[in-house]
């Protein structure tokens, strides 16, 4: 049965009135109504089990998008890792003495990671973030930072944009302003795109004083020419401490850090988002040698000592495991690409789809016009019972007849969306505003 | 019945392994053994309720220090509290779509803070702090940041060291090294001394460019001479955010920040720690004017977006207020600080005595010999069934019950230190090392 976009939901109406009382309206750019589907999104969320998602007003369905932005890998309340974290809040989620499952956690993430001898722990990604980034300055005893990719909100990575705001173009979130980040920091941060060692190596040679290299393994794209191996050769000779962010594709291609799948060692690896299942927890794991810089400085907070986060990640890394959960989420991304790319044939619409299976994306490739179709689909489909924008993040809850059923409803879409391209109906038929397409549109 | 010392005991082991796999053996400064009883700590919890903990060897203490770091002000494991964040894990920790008790929360601080306009959220403290600075000095447009007390492990925080490292002498944590933090911060923090307006408006007539002012309301002592009202004037003079850290001392004189009681409205107030009993959660609220510059930066993290920290923030204000909690912190409070004296005076110990009651305190008051007395107190505390140090973060699980068994072990404990100060054998009584003082001695 066809849903009806309603822009009165209790949703709609509850996203309205957050505005009023917080910038923005939440907490995450990713999470906004406004990237979806403006005015119109369910935004709110009353119960999530599983691949499926109860709005306010009770309407159910199935999220084919973000699946909370990566972070619930083996589905919404997973029975295995909710259990778990039930049993440690009944016996105490925090006290004055710790948690022994911190110790438990670093033992595991070190065995997973032979490379790596110590840990410590955040709660947020970008919490993690800094935490590495301090720890590597600390060990190299160079402020300067080169990287490339996606690394959150902090004061080190937005200071790239105080030399000139289009330095992060390109770099996932283009149009970022660094606005409250010290004018001092121009000049701290300086950026390299992926796969591309002659760049970097330019880079380095220019800047005498850098001290962390800083990037993902890979994210849509696989590293070309031994890109990770010829970086870690010039951390080497520069004397600069390497990390990898494994937040996003940590856990989805292996169990643990994508970069195992390379034999390319950092120094420092941060994981975070899949590794707890929608609990908050982040981990810095590096190499005996630079950990210990942490003790050169002072790295404490009081939240960071909680006991849910590493109960989380041990029974989230254990079920994991026991699930082969990568080699389920290739299987079902690959069907979903397939999917996409066969129904695209079907009824002549150009796209192109980009992997890992694990994050599988496609994209509409008709220019200027491609934001008003993305918005399209992503509003037929919610019409059909599902959240859907043209990324999947897998978990182990989508099942083959999960796929099959959104396919049908992909097939529908795909349809009046070609019908509207050749009509030049897409925007008439849009019964609302066209999403915001990134950072710029937002602020 | 006395319990034995025991240096082999589970946890005591459990730490020595910690401090392979982990820098510093754990997350947090303050939860550190050493900091308590070095070799002989507990350590490790199995299980904590109400004031009760469990160590791993299954042996039961009361809780009569820090209470989790002043994180669970309800009791550990408070059942109203528990019930609502089990509640919401069932129907899902985290989605796609957002938690709607975000917004609640957002319009139930904002009610509490009739002066505020605006929420956003973290789930630390530190990480919190960093968001307001940054927002202050984007609302501000000016870089450089004064401040007075303690405020976390963030770059904008550990800078002050940089220019010279005894400035942070005095603020809580002497000897803060700030390895790590880009040396071009250098003169971006400057500190001031609480209750000294002179010298606050003698740095603000130095520095042409502060954008920022940071302090707590209170700690340990009250403000005088008007002093929040004053700092507000400089402030508002200089066109300044003013920044009050609530993450410590707010909810525990009052049902919200404590700068109510003295009718000071802050452009910010940070809460944190109290307010979410035991998960983490905290929150950046402000004036609409001041929030709104959170718009023209970048500040966005996935797990501030997860369910538990708002739904356990809700049910903790909710049964604070229900349970009047700050006056319950009062009168025990009260109770232990008047025993301390009262016992101090029986057996002519010297002792002093800060406020407030919902943050008891004493210190010894023998020079070079205090923090060896200090251990003293907790090793003979600890064979009675207590963890105990000089500081009580009080909590509602604490009754007068609690006290009187506590006092009774206080009584025979300052007993034994009169003895052994008097017979010059405190050393030798000692059956490990003296107890780290800061932040110094760990590194």
């Amino acid at each position: 049965m066809m849903k009806k976009i309603n822009k009165n939901s209790k949703g709609a109406l509850l996203w309205k009135r957050a505005k009023k009382v917080i910038p923005g309206g939440g907490q995450l750019l990713s999470k906004r109504s406004e990237m979806f589907l403006p005015d119109q999104w369910p935004s709110y969320y009353k119960k999530a089990k599983g691949v499926e998602t109860w709005d306010l007003d009770g309407n159910k369905y199935t999220d084919m998008t973000l699946m909370a932005v990566g972070s619930c890998t083996l589905g919404y309340a997973d029975p295995d890792v909710n259990s778990a974290v039930k049993k440690a809040i009944d016996g105490g989620s925090m006290a004055t003495l710790n948690s022994p499952e911190e110790v438990e956690l670093a033992e595991l993430l070190c065995k997973l990671h032979p490379w790596a001898g110590m840990a410590r722990y955040t709660r947020t990604g970008g919490e993690a973030m800094a935490v590495a980034v301090r720890i590597g300055r600390a060990y190299s005893g160079k402020d300067k930072v080169v990287f490339c990719g996606y690394h959150g909100w902090s004061d080190w990575y937005l200071a790239a944009n105080l030399a000139d705001k289009k330095n992060l173009d390109g770099h996932l979130l283009p149009g970022l302003d660094p606005a409250g980040v010290p004018r001092n920091l121009k000049g701290s941060t300086l950026t390299f795109s992926y796969n591309n060692i002659d760049e970097l190596k330019q880079i380095v040679k220019k800047n005498k004083d850098i001290g962390v290299i800083v990037m993902e393994p890979l994210r849509h794209h696989e590293p070309k020419n031994n890109f990770l191996r010829e970086v870690k050769k010039v951390a080497k000779k520069i004397g600069a401490v390497l990390i990898f962010d494994e937040i996003t594709i940590g856990w989805r291609l292996n169990i643990g850090g994508a970069h195992l799948l390379y034999g390319v060692n950092p120094d420092i690896a941060v994981m975070g988002k899949a590794m707890s299942n929608g609990f908050p927890m982040a981990a810095i794991i590096g190499t005996k040698e630079v950990m210990q810089a942490a003790q050169k400085t002072f790295i404490s907070s009081t939240y960071w000592t909680e006991r849910v986060g590493p109960v989380a990640a041990l029974a989230t890394i254990k079920k994991m495991k026991k699930v082969n959960l990568p080699a389920h989420l290739k299987k079902i991304g690959a069907l979903i690409g397939k999917g996409w790319i066969s129904l695209a044939e079907k009824h002549g619409l150009k796209i192109s789809v980009v992997k890992p299976e694990a994050l599988i994306t496609f994209s509409f490739d008709y220019g200027q016009d491609s934001q008003a179709i993305r918005t399209l689909f992503t509003q037929e489909m919610l019409k059909r019972g599902f959240l859907a924008s043209p990324s999947v993040y897998v978990s182990y809850a989508h099942k083959e007849a999960n796929v099959k059923k959104y396919l049908k409803a992909v097939d529908e879409v795909f349809k009046i969306i070609k019908k509207a391209i050749n009509s030049r109906k897409v925007y008439k038929l849009l019964e609302g505003p066209v999403a915001h397409s990134g950072f710029k549109r937002l602020t």
